[in-house]
């Protein structure tokens, strides 16, 4: 495809953070044309009064799935369980599918089963989807028409193990993540727990037992390894810190650890490693990362017990959702990788 | 009344944040004995469980109004317009009532229906309480049975003019008060605006023009002066910074200020005047007073135009709500006035 | 010029947030190639270990300014009087010079003495300089090559007052504005007032009266008006809310309001006019504008006392201080206004 | 002693965050009387401007330490490494010696030298002292005269431990803490990693491994445990939420944690067991306990994989400081235990 190429874009379930976000990348991307977006609540409004950073940025006004047009891509924001339910629906409007839910993101119907309390809807269409993970499925994200966008917390957990696990050094012992992440993780949606005075200060574990997100590690890392997770919301609004325990041979040191994340990711252009030895900003931190697409990650080693602490930290709506997805339709499409997703970031911030 | 006698108390509301807050302090004063505590939407369950920092500190469970016992004293913390509806019910309750609402505030019947849109459902009985703002009112207050607690930015805005107006000093010009204020003032339940996403980070013009408690202000304050009050949200759960802009005569300066307030405040126990030239803390800040009864005032001159521009922070929920109420109590019933409000607040906060 | 040319770039004082920010902006533009950025006390560091957001952006290392080579733009981001000081040593450097400090903000030396306390180091050189604010001087800026950027608090007044000013239908009375800022305002260096568990929760007047951006208002307002400004810290980092009070014609209404906007504003790209009758976001509000150069209008009229209540939102560090800046030198230099200002803002943020 | 006495009190280095935590206490305990505060910088300064909470409750005015004359109690609020050095002089100063910092918390010299990186300066007196415990060393506290506080995350981790440990029910693995905690467990100094536009949205590691505080928990926890600390600064000023991953027995449910919870603290007066099945508050949450001496505990079973997540929340100044400190004197003078610690903290706050 020539750089002067545009792809039409309908975005179904585009009121929510997840939609709304990818509303915001799409009509900065070069490649791409943003033709419809969907609410069923506020069909007929302009965008920008439900996202009022895009005021004076798009002319769209939402309307309602069931007068979705065609379009090269749709893109759906939809809640748990919608997407798959509807997905033949959605299949007769487009050619390339992108799924911002968790439908598509298991290949095992009985781990779905597990993790989602429920059958699939449509367990026969799982074998189509890639999991939109550039790092760990760049070749088959090439010309792929069906994306499962990784989940945000799933993303901050693989990211952080995956070179250590790829080369097959990590001791078999259990692996405690725990992840930090702001309000958005939650949606668009009140709630008593999102109510600003009862979250404002609040440092609250939400989840210390059965993520669902967990399903999502275990599949995507080798190893089966004994991986848990425990997360805790934040006053954040974006953003996710994970740090990730996990014991390495005797001997190791920060330089092995180092090595392993380069001979790895040396190449991504989304992943940096962030170890400084002096200064305030010596580790990954999400304050950092607010609209970008990175994902920045750190270590440090204790030596005298073999543990390593490996640090990852992400935007959740961007490198966690919608930034993660266009990184996979850029490479499905043969675009730069980077196409849409070149903002640095703010600081202060 | 002896140091040993305690009076029963009844919060009818008691699940919103100025119930529960009457119910903290109250539950921690010698005299006062909480023995009622209503909730409809949380009848029967542990008071604990909606004010989690009530946990081990009180037995009571939420009851229905339709249960209420008499009580010594009934606190009614309800949304606008209710308790005056269902005044004649409460008083058959208690000998003692404490309004926290708005209803009881205005005086005249005319000013109610012109700042709340509608004919007060007790007009008669107006005439009966006391404006529950014990700097104004304290002789008053002296035995009162009927108490309508004052409104927190009405507070703020009041206790920072009244010296200057009642000394007879202001020119007559525009005062222009800009009230600043965290989001518990919003009430307890969920919203939209309220929703963590959009509000950490906002500072939200919510009443630009036309704020209600403008109403008392002006009822309160000697000279019938033209005050304009302007609201902004912040994202401070607790407290109100209020700034207002007002003009004294040629020549008046710091010192001027500083005896007008020396003057009509030396007594109070709860007001400090905070003007120090150096240092970090130089003027009111409601940083310091989550959970507090102090009123701090501070003010400072521009000698060139002969503006002046006072500063007043109060707690929205102590000496904006239940603070106050518990003070007026204390007077009413010849109690040190300071009983249950020794709390001095935090630093770092 | 062609959209293939590209004009050096030398930062002088690249370590504090007004540097970092244009760095982090010119290195988005594709007529600008930032070549040098200076520094003393970094001299010899990466720049992304001091802005860490640029990690992986940039290979530049801070110079020391002693070692300045020549550049096409040379951008002056020194403490207040530094740069003026020194203006013979950096116009020897380059063609273009813009300054972001105050030093050549005010046209009257006597004005500059009576605000700063001091005579001006160059006051013969005043004259040469285009106040950096594009809706008040766009025909000036063509061509210019000595801009002094507006100062942040100026421009968030001056954007306000300016279409009710220039149009000459406001009243002869004195003008309040509130300026709400956050800490970024105060730049990089820690001080006991920016640690962290002393500003987190605070409100702070630290400016009731005296600011000294009033003298660029004033300057660059019609009318010799009496404006008067107190500016209060708050929580957030970046942006400042100003709401502004002024007195409009008998008989005005919000549409007068709205047509004055419109009729000074309709062209401009980066101001909007933000006024929704329902909704969350009804009013400008500094939390969707981090990182990008909008200034967002409100207003609202009190119709029974001719008061009108004017907000303003911006970042302070963009449309306050570098995109402001990038804007003028795009003007300048005649590329598109908006090149390399495009990001149009997070949401949720 | 009867309720009537009260002993007179000096605190060494009263002008920092633990210091003016002890004097907020102990101005409001009915049996301590403040004589005395020291501060080498603020000599001769009212405490008030420098903790601007006490503003008109106290009229002491900092002396400098070399001042110091007799008291009951002497309250060692230093650097760490300060008050062993100087010992001597303080302990001929007063009969009741309180250290609040590390100096005198660990029993074995060889310890405090793998864990401070250098002599201790007076090792023999390690011997004399209590650790400031009262769950764990409540009967030795009675009639000490040598209390060493214990530290604030060091006390997050042995609570959340003590029961399961104590009862030896845990499998022998290693066991992961992992800390968040506020700004002013940093200090009252402001530092480049204090400045509010870095740390007000940070979550940065700041000790993925090596907490000192480690040694403290493996000194007091029995068994003899591999016991790992990451701490995590979060943007709440104060407070720490430790979550504990630890292993039990298969075939332990949720009940039998809560069965030892209940064996060990079922008595305790500042300890609350926090698991809710419903509602918003499940968990331990550091937002409620501001002000506060509560840690209230909680945990959650992942019955799968015999995993148990603690939780434990507390205010790192009182719970984790100076509250501590109170409660370990009250029982060493046989005062009720809950004396000058009876606030309930703040809901919402």
């Amino acid at each position: 495809m020539t750089g002067s190429e545009q792809l039409s874009v309908a975005i179904v379930g585009g009121s929510g953070y997840a939609g709304g976000e990818f509303l915001r990348l799409a009509l900065n991307h070069p490649h791409l044309n943003v033709t419809q977006v969907t609410s069923e609540r506020n069909a007929g409004t302009p965008v920008g009064l439900v996202h009022p950073n895009l005021r004076g940025r798009t002319n769209l006004k939402f309307r309602k799935a069931a007068d979705l047009d065609a379009a090269d891509v749709v893109v759906l924001a939809l809640p748990h369980n919608s997407a798959a339910k509807r997905i033949a629906e959605f299949e007769a409007k487009g050619r390339i599918i992108i799924d911002l839910s968790a439908d598509f993101r298991l290949k095992d119907p009985a781990v779905y089963r597990a993790t989602y309390g429920e059958d699939h809807p449509a367990p026969d269409k799982l074998g189509e989807w890639v999991y939109g993970n550039p790092e760990l499925h760049r070749e088959e994200l090439v010309g792929a028409t069906r994306i499962a966008c990784a989940g945000c917390f799933a993303t901050s957990v693989i990211l952080a193990l995956y070179p250590l696990l790829k080369l097959g050094v990590l001791l078999p012992k259990d692996v405690i993540a725990t992840g930090l992440v702001g309000s958005s993780a939650a949606g668009a949606s009140a709630s008593d727990g999102s109510h600003h005075p009862e979250r404002a200060g609040s440092l609250r574990v939400y989840k210390p037992v059965g993520h669902r997100h967990t399903a999502e590690a275990r599949q995507e890392l080798p190893g089966n390894f004994p991986i848990h997770l425990t997360a805790i919301s934040t006053p954040r609004v974006r953003g996710i810190l994970t740090t990730v325990q996990a014991w390495v041979p005797d001997g190791w040191s920060d330089k092995d650890v180092w090595s392993a994340y380069r001979e790895v990711y040396g190449q991504e252009p989304f992943i940096r490693i962030v170890k400084v030895a002096k200064g305030i900003h010596r580790y990954p931190d999400p304050m950092l990362l607010d609209g970008t697409n990175y994902c920045d990650l750190g270590f440090e080693m204790d030596q005298d017990t073999g543990r390593v602490v490996l640090m990852s930290a992400i935007d959740n709506l961007v490198k966690g959702t919608a930034g993660h997805a266009i990184q996979s339709l850029n490479i499905s499409q043969g675009w730069a990788e980077t196409t849409g997703l070149e903002f640095a970031g703010l600081h202060p911030a």
